[in-house]
């Protein structure tokens, strides 16, 4: 263990990520609302062809292709009105040539029709005749069986996050209990003499725990179970009785511990609680250098610095692509969805080092401008009036006013 | 009212959103991490300072500022070192002239200091003197006394959505109950006489409804409160009845009526039903044309398309907003977040109409690219293989390829 040797943040996160569980802890099986936004554990196959049978894409009357071939504006195709197709019943009858049904979005084709024409390209001529004013091809404006997912087919891969449409085309299947990979349960812990309960009133030289609320609800946002295990004071046994109890989960984020000294005995405590220990111990990284990223014994550790700016970027950067791995969550494809903006002023920053702007987001001429928010970093409120994070990356030596940015909303 | 008129997404937007209830509901009251997303219905004060004392934001030296000035690495100030101030403590003693006292991060300062000296700026001579290499001035390294809230002043403001990091502030404040807008009850009612329950199997010509599931998700991430009142056939009585239950809730989704014949038979119900009545009944956007956007005796009903891939776009463009509103939240500042990729192909659209096209991203040459998702419109699938989607303006013909777009996650 090389103890604070700052490591570059792409550095810090494979480290550690490689050494963290490959994929989910387990499994559970959830019906199918309430399991939005988890990610199925296995491929769920549909039963049956769906649609289960040739359905019209759009109002209009169903038809034999080839009796429209050459019909136009000028030529139309005079057929027969056979029927007219009720919604959710079979047709009644078999199309026969020079034959046509009335159908609407969603309904049934009879049996020898192949193709619908839409109703504004066709003049009504009488009760049972229409006239087609253009040709259609076969298939055209049919949803054909099985066209959505044959049976058989997988419906929802293994892997894939269940979102609004993946429930509704689960349902249509019949699907309504799916298995999926159960959120993994983080155990949270604030270290710090300084600290009191939030309910307590601080004394001199005090202040209220408050970190745990910020960490249990950026756990909860990335889909984990947050577990507040409490508060320990900067004392040995305290703080390794909170860890080991904490190692029962499958994550654990311990906060705090901001002298020096305390530091320096949580990281010690933590190297010494199971294998592989301490993989980084620094990253150049601002805010959020003292960071401690470890595995004990198989369970990802990360502690994060006391400042609550600086927890949230650690957080960011390192429990969740963690938190997304165990749930069974793909990387993001490119990059987190952000907001481009202009900013709106010069920002200096050391290379090699990865900054972490909080900046507020401004509409103006048009255009929105990312204005970097002013106060010392220790101060809450400066991640309260934030709207966004800018990253700048450790080959940029600062932003120019003016250039075009992505900001992370926050 | 005039009958399937299309209108102009925007001037739909603005017809509809002129007209519903202009911000929340009601309000109530809940413990800090249930009110996690939740709009502040009214500003939160802080009852003390905060920081309550001043307070070191490095580790290092409490130093009276005037005696580093003229301090260098040739010429250091030399200060006798009084005391260790304990983390969560009082100093025990004020610092006279020439005097410092060990400090870390967070720790308080004692009287008579004004500014900290980092430990990387001082050389240890004793254990009772340190040799200051670099002048501070007053309040360097320091976080005043009520420099991140003053008492009295606002921590956070009415209609601010309480993140990460309010709540974290609002605890450390000690406010552990706050009053936020409650969030609005949406009623979804799904139509259509071909539609069976999803745990039934659906005879000929007949689906399983599952429009519900995706509606209720998309409520539910948009913070409202789903409920599902079933499903009607497209008989009059029955639509209507489902319709008079839904105006008891706050919002009303109904999905369905995909016929010609059904979707007027909806509208004409809708229109009945009080006042406003129907403000926009078709819009020139694809999908989603036959959206029904109405307004009775003040409560929002919107006529989603029965095609699942129109319901969602239709959400996305009128549901989204109206649910921000009403849970209190402000209009993104610019635009939604995305992800910014190329277009794999060139797409055509028509000028003056709104589409929304599906894509898929792939990362190929280190630059994320927009793949639009092949199929027929009508199929579910398309909408499970995209991983976001795409908005062509009135204004523009098509996109190219090669273009830079944004991609808007759904």
């Amino acid at each position: 263990m090389e103890f604070f040797q700052l490591r570059r943040v792409d550095e810090a996160q494979s480290l550690f990520l490689e050494a963290c569980p490959k994929g989910p802890l387990g499994v559970e099986e959830l019906d199918l609302l309430e399991a939005h936004g988890r990610c199925l554990a296995e491929d769920v196959r549909s039963a049956g062809d769906l649609p289960a049978f040739d359905r019209s894409s759009v109002d209009g009357y169903a038809v034999r292709a080839g009796d429209t071939f050459g019909a136009s504006e000028g030529l139309p195709a005079y057929l027969r009105v056979v029927e007219e197709i009720p919604m959710g019943r079979a047709p009644a009858r078999r199309l026969g040539p020079g034959e046509c049904a009335r159908i609407a979005t969603g309904g049934m084709l009879p049996d020898g029709a192949d193709a619908v024409v839409m109703i504004e390209h066709t003049e009504h001529l009488a009760a049972d005749e229409v006239g087609v004013l253009r040709a259609v091809s076969p298939g055209e404006n049919v949803m054909r069986r099985g066209e959505d997912c044959p049976a058989g087919g997988v419906l929802v891969p293994a892997g894939r996050p269940l979102r609004a449409q993946e429930l509704s085309l689960l349902a249509h299947a019949g699907v309504l209990r799916v298995r999926v990979a159960r959120r993994p349960r983080v155990a949270i812990v604030a270290t710090g003499d300084e600290l009191v309960d939030p309910g307590e009133e601080p004394g001199p030289g005090q202040i209220r725990e408050s970190n745990s609320f910020a960490l249990r609800a950026l756990v909860a946002e990335e889909g984990g179970q947050p577990v507040f295990l409490g508060r320990a004071p900067d004392v040995r046994d305290a703080v390794e009785a909170k860890l080991r109890e904490a190692l029962k989960y499958d994550v654990v984020l311990v906060s705090g511990g901001s002298s020096v000294g305390a530091r320096d005995m949580t990281a010690e405590i933590i190297g010494g609680l199971g294998r592989l220990g301490i993989l980084v111990h620094g990253v150049n990284l601002k805010p959020g250098k003292p960071t401690i990223l470890a595995v004990v014994d198989g369970r990802p550790v990360v502690g994060l610095p006391g400042h609550p700016v600086s927890a949230q970027v650690v957080f960011a950067l390192f429990v969740s692509p963690l938190l997304r791995r165990l749930l069974g969550l793909p990387p993001f494809p490119g990059h987190r969805p952000a907001v481009r903006a202009r900013m709106a002023k010069n920002v200096a920053s050391a290379a090699g080092r990865v900054d972490v702007l909080r900046v507020a987001l401004e509409a103006r001429d048009g255009e929105l401008w990312a204005e970097p928010v002013q106060g010392k970093s220790g101060l809450i409120t400066t991640l309260t009036r934030a709207d966004g994070a800018v990253i700048i990356r450790e080959e940029k030596e600062g932003l120019l006013a003016g250039e075009w940015v992505d900001v992370h909303p926050i």
